[in-house]
């Protein structure tokens, strides 16, 4: 049975990727080694490294004043490294919480300077994606999270933010769609959604932003060690990274973000469509904040709900169970997910009968 | 032409591992799903993540006192994130200096307590490891780097400590011979050695040690939130892992870390044998601290170095070069080398005829 991969992360990859990036573990490059035992010294990986960061400034139309990094430690690792490299003690970050990612990042802050959250929709549990909020002035950045996993939430437009630095986690929806990506000063996603399997960080940081701090950071910590190295300071996960730069190549041969953004609206509007007109299902999300990445739902009730679970299990869908604290069903449509397969769950929505 | 792999790392992983890993990218466990999009809340990464701890435990003959760990950020982080944990303001560490990876840890600790370099064999661009040297009376721990990659240096007995925590970076030789683990209390080693693909570094740690100092640890800093968390407090480098633990497989397969080492044994001693006889050669090392890792060697002079590093090129030996800081050749013979491997470049050196 054809498996249908909604998992919201470690995700679905494009089918292409995975077959050249088991090929490279048997033998990478015809260099008659798999790529697991090839140095990051080496010709070869140097090659990919600097392929995948190129590939990201032309997806995202960057230019020099950017630079791309690989690093490791999931938007986990960057909640803290933000602080420390951008905050002083005496300086303020402002927050928008739209969910536990948020929550998390905002928790780690305090150490580092001061945090002021705008806003926060944890009341709805996080159903919605605050707009109603003002910078203040003397905001050293404002940090978003542009999509929330767990709730199903994204923001369609970013904040303006004059001063402030703008920095964004774009883990589960980075490359899903065009944006102007030069209003942000960083931007960081764990692969493990959008881009590749898990094991690397993508940071894309505005250089002039960095060196303002006081405070002594640690080498692996400071953001500047590894621009001067391109992620080569110490060794990098190398195959994480290769298959990250499988996944840009293939999302380049779509015909960059436009492309990728046409075919995941098409994707989000069929399968919110059903949600809309099936009467045994209702959406959690605020309409106007509904993510393209991942769809959440919930059954009239809970019998229909363990019904439908039990359905979609015995037809090959994998992965589409809620979040336990949203419950429901929770549809991760990625970039790599075919139309075909959120067509396939449309249908099983159709066909499902509860007794 | 078949390749022999003597790179210093990422390096040579055992081919049937090669072959398993390469299987699971394709179809992991029979799941019709890849191993790199799979969630690693599903049992069968769960799974991946118990077996792996379990068996570096059983290699090392651990307790439940020592909880394993498998993190992100190399070595390197780990040099600041050990001071981070155990080190007060006002308390020592001592280190031993043998060589670039030692240097480099010392360099991160003043930032979080004192530092004491009891002794270094810089002078002698780290061709021995010192031995002349007492630990001092409250010191909080004792740091240092069992083998040292780039020199060919290794600890043939490790140090006493009777107060001071044991604390040991073991990147380059972990597994590759037996010795009593419960004399230290923390243990690191990036993968890219002898574990596994780079991406994942192991943590062995005494949970007494910890909960000591009085600074706030950053979540994702804290050995506790992963202790907490087998290691899954967010999304674990799945896939390194996952291939690392088939190298814990394969370990055992061997016979555990006794069969191991004498199997090791064998290769140095063929290999520094050759060394020694051949006059073309010689041995960098003190002969009483030679490494059975990284066996570093050069030419009696610069033509027939050059003449020989061609003669290995053209004969299918890859990453023998040595370290520019000593030069010459450095020959990794990990556990994965096999015996036939080292035999075949000790023909090439009783073969090589320079003009």
């Amino acid at each position: 049975m054809k498996i249908h991969n909604f998992s919201a992360g470690p995700a679905i990859l494009p089918q292409v990727v995975l077959k050249e990036a088991a090929q490279a573990v048997e033998n990478f490059e015809n260099l008659g080694l798999s790529i697991l035992e090839v140095s990051h010294r080496s010709k070869e990986i140097v090659s990919v490294m600097n392929e995948a960061q190129t590939l990201v400034k032309e997806l995202l139309h960057l230019g020099d004043d950017y630079k791309v990094l690989f690093l490791t430690g999931g938007a986990s690792t960057q909640f803290f490294t933000i602080a420390m490299n951008l905050l002083n003690p005496e300086e303020t970050a402002c927050y928008v919480d739209t969910g536990a990612w948020s929550t998390k990042a905002i928790k780690e802050v305090h150490n580092f300077g001061k945090v002021n959250v705008l806003a926060s929709s944890k009341a709805s549990n996080y159903n919605y994606i605050p707009k109603d909020w003002l910078v203040p002035a003397n905001t050293k950045y404002l940090h978003i999270t542009s999509n929330n996993t767990i709730y199903g939430t994204q923001y369609k437009t970013y904040p303006k933010s004059d001063k402030a630095i703008l920095v964004a986690d774009m883990s589960s929806d980075i490359f899903s769609h065009t944006f102007d990506a030069t209003q942000f000063g960083l931007i960081y996603a764990g692969a493990q959604k959008n881009l590749g399997p898990a094991g690397t960080t993508l940071v894309i940081v505005k250089k002039d932003i960095l060196g303002q701090v006081t405070r002594e950071i640690p080498t692996m910590l400071d953001y500047r060690t590894h621009i001067k190295k391109d992620s080569s300071f110490n060794t990098p996960p190398v195959y994480p990274i290769y298959v990250c730069l499988l996944t840009l190549r293939w999302l380049q041969g779509q015909g960059g973000l436009k492309a990728v953004e046409a075919n995941n609206r098409k994707k989000a509007d069929l399968l919110y469509r059903e949600i809309d007109r099936n009467p045994f299902f209702k959406g959690v999300a605020a309409v106007e904040d509904r993510s393209s990445m991942n769809v959440t739902f919930v059954a009239n009730n809970e019998a229909h709900g363990a019904a439908f679970l039990e359905y979609c299990t015995a037809n090959g869908i994998s992965g589409i169970k809620g979040h336990r604290s949203v419950g429901g069903f929770r549809a991760s449509i990625y970039n790599a997910m075919p139309l075909e397969s959120v067509a396939y769950l449309v249908d099983l929505m159709k066909n499902f009968k509860p007794e």
